[in-house]
């Protein structure tokens, strides 16, 4: 037996990083399988790694193990840790950057990865990737448990939630990520369509009651530009100009068809955005 | 039975587009083996990917299952389609992107992707390639039939090809792709050497006749600078020189020893380029 | 059986290059497994790449064939070799791209890639990755012998070493690499903390005598700003200050936590960086 071992890291693609810790993982379990969600998550960026993980964790097959790795604190106090849920595995920092995934998994089991014995004979101050994050993932895809890794803890660290405030008539978010296709992806989500018109959001950030509204009737607004209506596809408008749809991860998103949002609307992380509703409903 | 699964998109390497799909696709056959063709085709550039995949798929073990997603269409009228050749299947959007490399091969079968049994549970509007692509590709790779996955269909879409016209003292063609080396292909292929310094153009593009003629003596001119000759290899001149050559692809190329051809020359994609021979012989 | 490929390239990672080389290999050893080194060393240049090649290997598993094609002279007179050590086999052109790593190997055999039979039918002059290299590196990972390959040959190219000085009080080296966090790497290694407080150099250029010095008592300078001591890692010093550590390759480093160190001190390669240690011991 061999799970899979899905990679995600700030590491980039241009240092030899990554292949050493596959190099690594190999040498423990010599049929690891490796899927690279992505090495470059913006470096030392913990909140966008936690935002990735979260959106790619639900589509992966049960029993992958996921070594997530950015890591600004490596060689301080923060813990390396391991998680295990009821269908996944998670080996990382213990800095938050696995927080949004769990808040909606069943946490079984958490190690600190204390085990020297699971991790490399020389340990380096710099590159615990390599050294513990790494080896603990191999031995796990290749059938050690959790426990043995090291001493249970309870609790973990979390990072703070992006802003997502519904009202009656408004709701608030900000951008917590642009795409390499420039797509300006913001904070309200999960949302989905009811009806062939109505979307339903059901708050994945804070703890909000669900809301559904006419997607036909809603003013997007980010910066001076309102955009009306949520649509179903890039396609909806013509090439070049501004729509808002349902992105492929449940969040709203504002994007250009066949160009980039982001240089359109010249939108950053942490831009506030508006969504007015005319006929909210809210739902309990 | 598992079947190499080649990929070839346009979602970048930043986002975790790719490694979701990779994610689906080991749901659907835990023993899938994925190669990369690559995933930084530019954004929406269905002529670049058609291209790229027409110089890619020769090289492939037979039973290959390429699943290429450039699709500015997501979501609106184009089909998505599965296709069968003697060799390879081929999973994408009918928008002309797999149309260079199926004009050299016989087409058996090919189905639109209709059957929701082969398709993620719910199907967004934005992320074909991870809902209906990914797993018509997964199945195929694990045995599945092409006719499983949905309804015949005959006549796909077609994409222009690149200009190429032979005449008898010259060959007029255009720059087609710039590679990451900076080297400039031209529509003017594929070229080969059939003596020591006699090269033969079989038109890849058009259905024109084949002719050869000396590589000494032909003048290939791109821009205002003519270059005389066509080259073996980089080092036939010194280091920063312009040169002609046939690249890997079999293609006309114009690079520069150690440097980058495209920077030197100012060439862009679409720039028209003209080869005059001297002693062109015309065969049947 | 079928060892590990491991691929460090300056192919890039936008066209197929990779991919296409990867079809090869699958089509000659269907259960071939591949590792990505890296394919972004800088294009053509050799040392890189024998810099990055040297600090990966040791990570890899036994029997893993390393498949390194950095290869500027490609179609004129360098050889295309092969070489096997007690742990590794190696495949690249003969320009010194293999000379770091094998200096502290046993070099068992070497042959060149001549036997024909054991390339692809048609070898370009631009391209011998795909029908030279990657064909080699496919046969042995699928059992074939090195002898199998070509002829046996004796002497390699080898590339100068990078500078390192060591004098009584002071040791002189060079930037050698500079990573994805803007980490400048130099040549002053292999270090390591022989006690808390005390580093001890064994130099990894060069055939110099091994020094300890107390990490704490050195300045080390690169360009106008001395950095004083050698710190355990990152976190060492307050976001944004510079520091020197040792990387995770033995090598002193000069960083920036959570920032860019590069940048911050304006650092190329090539650049002079000085070490001086007031208590060091020269051992035998």
């Amino acid at each position: 037996m061999s799970r899979t071992i899905a990679l995600l890291t700030d590491f980039g693609v241009t240092d030899s990083y990554v292949g050493v810790m596959k190099g690594v993982m190999r040498r423990i379990n010599p049929t690891a399988g490796f899927i690279d969600i992505t090495h470059l998550i913006e470096p030392q960026n913990v909140r966008a790694a936690a935002l990735t993980l979260m959106g790619a964790v639900p589509y992966f097959p049960a029993g992958t193990v996921f070594l997530v790795v950015v890591d600004p604190g490596v060689g301080t106090a923060r813990q390396p840790i391991a998680v295990e849920t009821p269908d996944y595995m998670f080996v990382g920092p213990d800095n938050g950057v696995l927080s949004y995934v769990l808040q909606s998994m069943d946490v079984r089991r958490t190690v600190t990865l204390s085990n020297a014995e699971f991790q490399l004979p020389v340990v380096s101050q710099t590159f615990h990737g390599r050294d513990i994050f790494a080896p603990a993932a191999a031995h796990l895809s290749a059938g050690v448990t959790l426990p043995s890794l090291g001493e249970a803890i309870s609790v973990l660290q979390t990072f703070p939630a992006p802003r997502l405030v519904v009202d009656d008539d408004v709701i608030e978010g900000e951008v917590i990520y642009i795409d390499h296709f420039g797509n300006v992806v913001t904070s309200i989500g999960q949302c989905r369509w009811v009806e062939s018109d109505r979307l339903c959001l059901e708050p994945r950030f804070g703890s909000q009651k669900a809301v559904s509204f006419m997607a036909g009737q809603v003013t997007v607004q980010l910066g001076d530009a309102p955009v009306q209506g949520v649509a179903r596809t890039y396609g909806a408008v013509e090439p070049g100009q501004v729509l808002a749809l349902i992105g492929s991860g449940g969040f709203l998103e504002l994007a250009v068809n066949q160009g980039s949002g982001a240089e359109k609307l010249d939108a950053r992380i942490g831009d506030r955005i508006e969504l007015r509703m005319q006929d909210a409903a809210i739902s309990d």
